[in-house]
């Protein structure tokens, strides 16, 4: 059964939209003004920004699902049980603080492994996707449907950063870019709404966590594409970081056969 | 005598925005949507939209301003004299053309050597900076001013790729992004304006063209900013193409230093 036919489908599809409300609302009133930036234990900069967006989900979750069990980045997993939450107040929050536009937050509810709702919320631009198991994915209300480009030779492939590959991934990512029509950098989560919606056909990206990919796994299948780990693997919390999104899956076998070589 | 008590100036500033509207109307209604792509001689993509802007501006620079010069990306040159419009329909064409929505469009008005009105239309984020050489650069309307972090080390360094640095402006580049607080990739000309609105400090490029950092040049000014070629020199049609903006005096000596090392 596909979560689109679960009884509490439309009430967490509700909860969702209200969480990427908060997102935007909250988001957008501190883009591009001044705002303090701490590094974390691993180095990567966090604001006060995330750590409110997430509390204020955190809130509006235990309230209208408080049997759920609540991953989110900024502070220590809650609960346990079917389902869980999976939350990244700001992806891209170097964006985020140096006024790029194009950062996003992304909200997942899991069962099990399988991520059934996925959102992409992109506040600077008031641009959202979503994605429901069984149900297609939706830009901005309405269907989002990816590119039928089906050969490399015509694709257009983006990665956020080539910073962040070791010397074999950026290998086997230059291999596959040479291939390509366009290869492009920059955009974190937003790459993969792009891709829902058919500007793009490939987005590649190594070092992600789960609560980096649980999110945009429904809106790129909700739209048609595919994706999974570099070779092949469907991705879940024991990932070793590594995604390649495809427009489809003719598209997504030539990738995974390049990135797998 | 600055451009802003010439008495043309009230009129080539109308013109401007009038280019900029033009620019957002047709770009606008063509993102996202196919797009026929072909190559130039020198490889790089153009599609009709880039064609169709230029020669509705050509039209509107001719009207009004019969006596001007007009340098555009798509078309021979046209004219001579004192003053000359130099216009780059849409500066990342890449972008535009895979659903990136931080393409521009560039327009100058150049006196002789020196720009004197330069505008940066983002058509899909309905965003404008306006420079007028003697007025402060308004952003949407509004004064825009730069950032006032005067050390490296609190900088934040963006270009667009780093793909097309040769391996000598490779190793300046990173010599200089890894004394600055963060080093990112990504924007076109869209860097300039977020530049301008304090949002990043610095940015350094190769291989633009006079279309490229025309316009550029009285928004980062106007806004507080400094922008020059990569050994401190002013920017012309001679310009090597490498060029360096940042946020103010202090900062663009240090950015000099360490890129004319």
């Amino acid at each position: 059964m596909s979560f689109a036919n679960h009884p509490d489908c439309a009430a967490a599809l509700a909860l969702a939209g209200q969480l990427a409300d908060v997102a935007r609302r909250i988001a957008a009133r501190h883009f591009r003004t001044p705002v303090a930036v701490t590094r974390k234990s691993d180095g990567t900069p966090v604001t006060v920004v995330d750590k409110d967006i997430e509390t204020e989900m955190r809130r509006m979750i235990r309230a209208a699902f408080p049997q759920h069990a609540i991953r989110g980045e900024e502070f220590p997993a809650e609960g346990s049980g079917e389902f869980a939450w999976v939350l990244d107040p700001i992806d891209g929050t170097k964006s985020f603080i140096s006024g790029f536009p194009l950062f996003g937050s992304l909200i997942a509810l899991v069962q099990g492994e399988r991520p059934v709702i996925g959102v992409i919320e992109a506040p600077a631009l008031a641009e959202r996707w979503v994605g429901c198991e069984g149900r297609p994915t939706l830009f901005n209300g309405r269907a989002a449907r990816t590119s039928e480009r089906r050969t490399l030779g015509e694709a257009v492939v983006y990665t956020t950063t080539a910073e962040t590959f070791n010397p074999e991934e950026r290998a086997r990512f230059e291999a596959l870019g040479a291939r390509a029509a366009l290869r492009r950098y920059g955009g974190d989560c937003y790459l993969y709404g792009m891709l829902a919606s058919g500007s793009c056909e490939l987005v590649v990206e190594v070092q992600l966590k789960p609560h980096d990919f649980m999110a945009v796994i429904p809106v790129v299948e909700g739209a048609g594409g595919r994706i999974s780990g570099w070779r092949g693997e469907t991705l879940s919390t024991a990932s070793d970081g590594r995604v390649v999104a495809a427009a489809n899956e003719t598209l997504w076998r030539e990738a995974v056969a390049e990135l797998s070589r």
